[in-house]
């Protein structure tokens, strides 16, 4: 994703701290609070401008999201997409995905969202792709038994290393799809980059990974 | 794969004991001693008129190959390839594959090849499809522990669902391709059927499925 900076956005995000949660790290266990029930808790690690995150939390009102984004430049559009939608079940974290086990308790989420993620495609940057080993503990510590990982991609590289990645954590790939837009799935919420991507007539691949 | 009858078929096939293997209940955990070595064995489970293991037999001469086909109305080409190439380490089993317990001794074989195989794209037949669970047991007690299936489809929605079932299995994805002939790979013998669909432009999945 190309950031530009935008000027004003850390304040315009502190003016929301009903959306934009601070202080996470105090909530720990607690988030349940934030949404005043005990729907499940999915996640979406790199939200980017909230538009998957917005169309589900409308097309689902049962189920409670969290976006998660440390930029800015691009959260800031998600929180003007819950503004206009008024949706109350879509909340924004502002903080790096790397340490989730700060913010949240072990059982704590149902679901995990990765779409579109960076594929760091050099070798050395492995431990960097958002579906790495190291990624999946991280997960499988903050989500209840059986949860799903629900992943997204253009990327086919990507693709095939997450499998890779997922089957050797010893997860179940359930529904995967190798060309998304043209398998009749149903219910899919276009991110960004796929409505771009897939109109350009490329491939779209996704899969859900169980954690045993 | 249409079937013709071919007159004589049968006959030929009884007329080269050393290369059509007879009787192979009675040479249970006795392989190695049909090829003369103790080299490792790998087999085709449906391995039709040949063409590959007669390339892999010929590339790798430190490996012992066995095709496994019922119908003797394709095998005879695969006989006759294989007396073509003159190759001393490629033999065949007229048999069905779904007998493989009745042939092979638990950890006899090191790999399985299934390449191009009827995706039976019914629910009513999942069963049927080499890569169901049934058939994943039989293999997996005819291989040596970490044993691996090697596995070539054009069929997306076989190779989906076999991404499904090695996964549920617990087996692990190595070298997932999901277009192998523009991903560089070397060393890729092709199929009768493979280069009919990759000249075609249909993508060709592969990935390697391996026990723990």
């Amino acid at each position: 994703m190309r950031l530009r900076n935008k000027p004003g956005a850390s304040e315009e995000l502190l003016q929301h701290p009903t959306i934009v949660i601070q202080n996470a790290e105090t909530l720990k266990g607690k988030w349940s609070g934030i949404f005043g029930n005990n729907n499940p808790i999915h996640i979406e690690v790199g939200t980017g401008k909230g538009r998957f995150l917005t169309g589900m939390s409308q097309l689902h009102n049962d189920i409670n999201y969290i976006g998660v984004e440390k930029y800015d430049s691009v959260i800031i559009t998600a929180l003007e997409r819950i503004l206009d939608a008024g949706v109350q079940n879509f909340k924004l974290l502002n903080e790096d995905v790397t340490n989730l086990v700060s913010y949240f308790e072990a059982g704590e989420l149902d679901r995990v969202y990765i779409n579109f993620t960076d594929p760091w495609p050099k070798n050395r940057h492995e431990k960097r792709r958002l579906t790495h080993e190291g990624f999946l503990r991280m997960y499988e510590q903050v989500m209840k038994k059986n949860g799903e990982i629900h992943f997204k991609t253009d990327n086919q590289a990507l693709f095939e290393y997450s499998l890779h990645s997922f089957s050797k954590y010893g997860m179940i790939l359930n529904n995967v799809s190798l060309d998304l837009h043209n398998s009749g799935i149903e219910g899919n919420i276009m991110t960004e980059y796929e409505e771009k991507f897939s109109s350009k007539g490329m491939r779209i691949y996704r899969c859900e990974a169980q954690f045993r």
